[in-house]
């Protein structure tokens, strides 16, 4: 069990002393030990500049970020025992959170498991591996999560962008017993439907819950314009709490199709109608028609994927904005969300005052939310904060 | 009704286009319109520096901010009419938000009635005057009031700290009816007594209201510690949620009487007990004893008043979150919250990360809130944004 060492130059040890998981390849000493010299995956001890062990890292020697830590403890490697030592703490957190068995069990970094995310339909899990570190002890973790939650079935839904990044292929496959195409999950109170393979990312975007009951707190009697509705999960639950009727937007019919299988499953059917279209044209249309509404619910896809893309992408976040704060009513309330984690929520809050100051509008914040408890904010790992949603009243100018 | 003008320098009508209410007096041009010209509290139209009409706003010549706009439209003056209005616009908003009538009914610019507050108990309400303008409504106040919500008592709480500045008395006196020194309000299912004249502020502190009812949803079971307490709201919310126990800590007698009293209230007093003591004090003596509790809330009075009290203020943060962490189980939560307008919610996070990295724990940042919906942020008015809540999860390093 004697790992290789991975030496860190002078100083570089900082980011990690301060509570930082992540190592960069310039940070390494590399006339010690080459990056070049480990294979991907491979586990590691982390060593200061003068030799002191920092804890037990995974490399990856053709990335940027080149080694993750998985211990501060150079006894505890990356394999099943530890896994299932950091899927309890996981777990303990959820059940502390949450009253049903549906949510995010592992959020990478913020419960010690760098690129592992697991979300949980009840008996059925849905994994994605996004490192060549975790990729390598996929079958402990399969066997760690049987462990502590004995599952009826574990999908593997490996197919993000960042696989590629890290060598790895992309492939959805079941890794345990049997899971169907669509899982059930209830959120808020609502039922819903989750295409675990066919949808975006695992199938469901957890991490809205709680801005999501806000909305269903505001949304009876009101008329509600969705947009980006995915699988309905914003509409559906607003229809749910009473709202008089929902548009549902989205550009895909495979989404229009599950908006409107939801709809169906909590009897909301005669409320929630789903509008095949480009957000944009459908918007733009709406304003040309003077269509009105009492709630607009924004929740874009990432408009800025990279740094770089910052000025565009706050572009694309004005145009929605202000093309959803023309379709309300004189006393309406706007749900504007932004899951880009280059976006800083003040950024976010520019984007709406610019809309008001142009449109003359009385705006007022009346409730902030983020990601929910099931994805943990790492505190030191600004990386994983990337959620924000935000419920605005909009009046005329006073 | 033909107002005097209030003539403002060029370029510094910027700031109300940009949807601000505040004019500075070194924005005026006193060579037209001089401020000592102005009675404090009078009602002027405010032109920009080429005439045209910008609003109407009250103007005080000795402060600092010299005028506050009260309207757009120069037809609108700060009447019982504009007042009834901008009231049961207010009103509307916190009927969508609350299903019971304890809120904040009137929260300064965001309401658009700066330099008022009206914190509603039910039949009763409390009133808070910070600036001459709107002393000299006073009784339209009062009327516009009786029209819209026919209370049963109305009070005046004017001692804030503003009103000297303003050359304001400072008095508490019964405006309308009469009001009992406590009245009773239910905040999150949760019944308590505010003491409206003895008590800090209007007696109750409703922005938090959102927050405690996290810290309820967290509560069961624990031991929890609550720091700042006043009149319990935080810890007798814990306790009625199922805390095992509850320790409230507050300097002042008269606060220790409330909070066992709010706990018998609610039939929780075996859960509460409350410790008269200064916080330092209290949360060192406990360190040193080596007690240990599952959840401690801190809840500080604004320890930054002035911008040029941030870092000692900072400082002050600092200690009380240190102390706090340290008396945390291996797998506690930390509530820590900050009223301070000048702290940024960015830097209370480096405080708790400051904390963690000092005590080498592992921190997530489970759930933020601001304040309610009753006191919604002015999106222009950076000054009405100062409620900040979070909720940390502290595990030893990973």
């Amino acid at each position: 069990m004697n790992l290789p060492v991975l030496r860190l130059q002078a100083k570089a040890d900082r980011r990690l002393r301060g509570g930082h998981l992540w190592i960069y390849s310039n940070e390494v000493d590399i006339a010690v030990t080459p990056l070049k010299g480990f294979q991907p995956g491979e586990q590691v001890v982390v060593e200061s500049a003068v030799g002191k062990p920092l804890g037990i890292a995974y490399v990856n020697p053709n990335t940027l970020i080149c080694a993750r830590l998985v211990s501060r403890d150079v006894s505890l490697q990356l394999n099943k025992s530890l896994l299932v030592h950091r899927l309890n703490q996981a777990l303990s957190l959820r059940q502390r959170a949450f009253s049903e068995p549906y949510y995010r069990l592992v959020f990478g970094e913020a419960d010690g498991l760098s690129g592992l995310v697991v979300d949980r339909f009840g008996d059925y899990l849905v994994v994605q591996i996004s490192t060549a570190g975790m990729e390598l002890v996929k079958d402990e973790i399969v066997a760690a999560l049987c462990q502590v939650l004995k599952p009826a079935g574990i999908l593997f839904k490996n197919d993000g962008k960042m696989r590629a990044v890290e060598g790895l292929d992309e492939y959805v496959s079941e890794a345990w017993g049997s899971v169907p195409d669509e899982v059930i999950l209830r959120e808020n109170g609502v039922e819903f439907a989750a295409p675990v393979r066919e949808g975006q990312k695992t199938g469901w975007f957890y991490d809205h819950r709680m801005n999501r009951a806000r909305v269903q707190h505001y949304a009876k009697g009101l008329r509600v314009l969705d947009v980006f509705s995915y699988v309905g999960g914003w509409g559906v639950q607003a229809a749910a709490a009473g709202a008089e009727s929902v548009t549902c937007i989205d550009v895909s019919q495979f989404a229009i199709d599950q908006i409107n299988a939801n709809a169906r499953r909590n009897g909301v059917e005669d409320k929630v109608s789903a509008l095949k279209s480009d957000a944009f044209d459908a918007l733009k249309a709406m304003v040309a028609e003077k269509q009105r509404f009492d709630m607009v619910i924004l929740d874009p896809p990432a408009f800025i994927q990279r740094r770089k893309d910052v000025a565009k992408g706050e572009q694309a976040y004005l145009r929605a904005n202000q093309l959803a704060m023309r379709l309300l009513e004189k006393d309406g309330l706007l749900v504007s969300a932004s899951c880009s984690m280059h976006l800083q929520r003040e950024r976010l809050l520019d984007v709406v005052r610019t809309c008001g100051r142009t449109l003359e509008r009385h705006v007022t914040l009346l409730e902030q939310g983020g990601q929910g408890a099931d994805h943990p904010i790492h505190a030191m790992i600004s990386e994983t904060d990337y959620l924000k949603s935000m419920i605005f009243r909009v009046l005329p100018a006073l």
